[in-house]
């Protein structure tokens, strides 16, 4: 047998090389990266994944014990299980605002539901402001855009001006406006493959709340 | 004017009346939806959101007091907020194993490699096979196929003949092996649009770690 075997010494000692080399471009690779600043960060996406890593976000920030907020725009009236734990166990580090009061056709009441996007909006905007709070989480602002019970322009051009520049916001939600893309550092878009809900399976704690 | 106005009250009335509509339509749609089932669920891709969505679904578990717990395949070395947090919060819901001791470049020893993927496999099983835990999140365990470190049929195998019935297996890692898509009852790809690396901003705390 000529084949190569994982196990022979002179094959390990060529992975440790190859690796080494591997180590030193990377290591050259992120040493170039020192920047450091607040981002504008877009989940978007018809594919799961957009609140919950919106949320992991948050929980990562609490560990690092970094101030931050949650606004919720649209799942407000909903018991999820982020909002149980960020407000019985880190109410200290991390404000938690559920503005919105369902799904359009849960309401039912369009001037409702414009009134708490706007809600949703000016508190978000005093807790941008203050530069104490390291991220700002503004989950499922898209759906408001699309809606049209927020303007994206207004939204941005406040990001813009006012987000102080070591704060990052999260901007959570499928259809996010393409000027948003366009002005954000770190877009992400969640793509669909497959979803349980097709084979006919509910949504479900832990997983989808 | 002929334009319609959001605030007449016919408008208004118009509103509600499509918004019942679709609430009646979207209602029948979730009633058909009456399954349980635990989840095969994989979060692939170049993007990010992966294992930081993971992780918002552990906190989901951990918020319904679902016990649950993580293995990390890769990132081991790191002191993350995530394994900070899961381990000096929530270790009597969560456990919280990590074997990986890095990248492959940081390591530089196949062999190592091979044998921390394996007993990151081997204490996957034993959690896996206990029906009280009800999800189990594989941290990068896509990468462990990648480079051969661990068999993906034998895995899904595994999952396919053991798993309990209501317990979710949540895989990430970019480059999820096709039989493991097919597979899986939930699959999301995190599609890269626009990463702050490229603009050389270094890694962020809260952000992603």
């Amino acid at each position: 047998m000529t084949e190569p075997d994982a196990t022979l010494p002179e094959d390990e000692a060529r992975h440790a090389a190859k690796m080494a080399k591997k180590k030193a471009a990377r290591d050259r690779m992120m040493d170039a990266k020192t920047g450091e600043k607040g981002l504008i960060i877009v989940h978007t996406g018809p594919g799961k994944g957009k609140s919950s890593s919106g949320f992991g976000m948050i929980m990562r920030c609490i560990a690092h014990q970094m101030p931050c907020a949650v606004v919720q725009f649209i799942k407000g009236a909903w018991d999820t299980g982020e909002r149980r734990l960020l407000t019985t166990h880190f109410s200290d580090l991390c404000q938690f605002h559920s503005m919105g009061e369902g799904f359009t056709w849960e309401t039912q009441d369009k001037a409702r539901d414009i009134a708490a996007a706007e809600a949703g909006w000016r508190k978000a905007q005093e807790l941008i402001r203050d530069p104490s709070i390291r991220m700002v989480l503004l989950d499922e602002i898209n759906i408001a855009f699309r809606y049209g019970y927020l303007d994206a322009a207004e939204v941005l051009a406040f990001l813009q001006a006012e987000k102080p520049p070591m704060t990052h916001v999260v901007l959570t939600g499928r259809g996010a406006p393409e000027a948003l893309v366009e002005a954000a550092d770190l877009v992400t878009e969640m793509t669909q493959v497959k979803h349980p809900f097709r084979a006919g399976i509910k949504a479900q704690p832990g997983v989808e709340f």
